[in-house]
């Protein structure tokens, strides 16, 4: 089972395919998607076009998306939202169902705790996908719900015993 | 030129078409769109077609979108972002530039004051537009943001004189 997992973002948006066979996971690609645009209307619409083209290349079977907490700044949750309706559409066209995860427990599947910072869900990825470099944080968080969805999507693969 | 006013919400996304000819406005249809899916995505995916069909049919040459409020409930805003992600994806994705009014722009616009209510709207929504029945309040304020748009995006038209 091939698995696109989204970290949603109005700048970046990280995206991370991997495969799910019986127990093991690995890595395909990776990436973070730069919106682009003179508007925000222009700057969702590249993002848009970016993610359809993702899917297009790597034909994932299913999608996850981050449940990403809400800001403080009610601006800054609104434009959040804009780009997690893009990247919450993008797969559904496709005709996938879309996984939903809150970031705690993203991290506590793939890291083992619930207030793990960046850097530990990088090297956790990392480990648990031989030979994948995240593209930076935002695609690292992207492969981590990918492993998420494979671990409760489904697919339930074992998690690689890893010392933190 | 036909104009696309759009009201975005994710249980009803309000949408009104209107044509701007010098300093003539007139209505040319208007309606809600109700979501319908099974998850998130598939009701996002159920608005993104529902629109689109609106657009193929219409045929508008500009469009703009409420700026909505952002709620106090942050969980509410998110969802409202999603939904207007997609509203403003669609005229996008047919090569319009895509305007955006905050609330009290377009009430201060079509009734005269910013804090109007939404009988208020409605009422001189009717007035600026003859023979047009609003489907329902979401509706009138997309009417609302298409006269909006036609005052500022560049038609200026003449409003007409109503007593409220």
């Amino acid at each position: 089972m091939r698995i696109l997992g989204i970290d949603p973002g109005l700048r970046s948006l990280g995206w991370g395919v991997i495969d799910s066979q019986g127990s093991r996971l690995s890595h395909v690609a990776n990436g973070q998607i730069r919106s682009d645009g003179a508007d925000l209307a222009g700057r969702l619409l590249s993002l848009y076009d970016q993610l359809t083209a993702v899917l297009r290349c790597y034909a994932p079977d299913t999608a996850a998306v981050e449940q990403t907490f809400v800001n403080k700044d009610g601006a800054g949750t609104l434009k959040l939202g804009q780009a997690r309706g893009i990247a919450l559409l993008v797969p559904a066209q496709a005709g996938m169902t879309v996984g939903e995860y809150a970031p705690n427990r993203v991290k506590k599947t793939v890291v083992g705790v619930g207030h793990a910072d960046k850097a530990q869900v990088n090297h956790m990825v990392k480990l648990q996908l031989p030979g994948c470099v995240p593209a930076g944080p935002d695609a690292a968080d992207a492969l981590a719900v990918a492993i998420c969805h494979a671990f409760y999507g489904g697919a339930r693969p074992l998690l690689r015993e890893v010392r933190a």
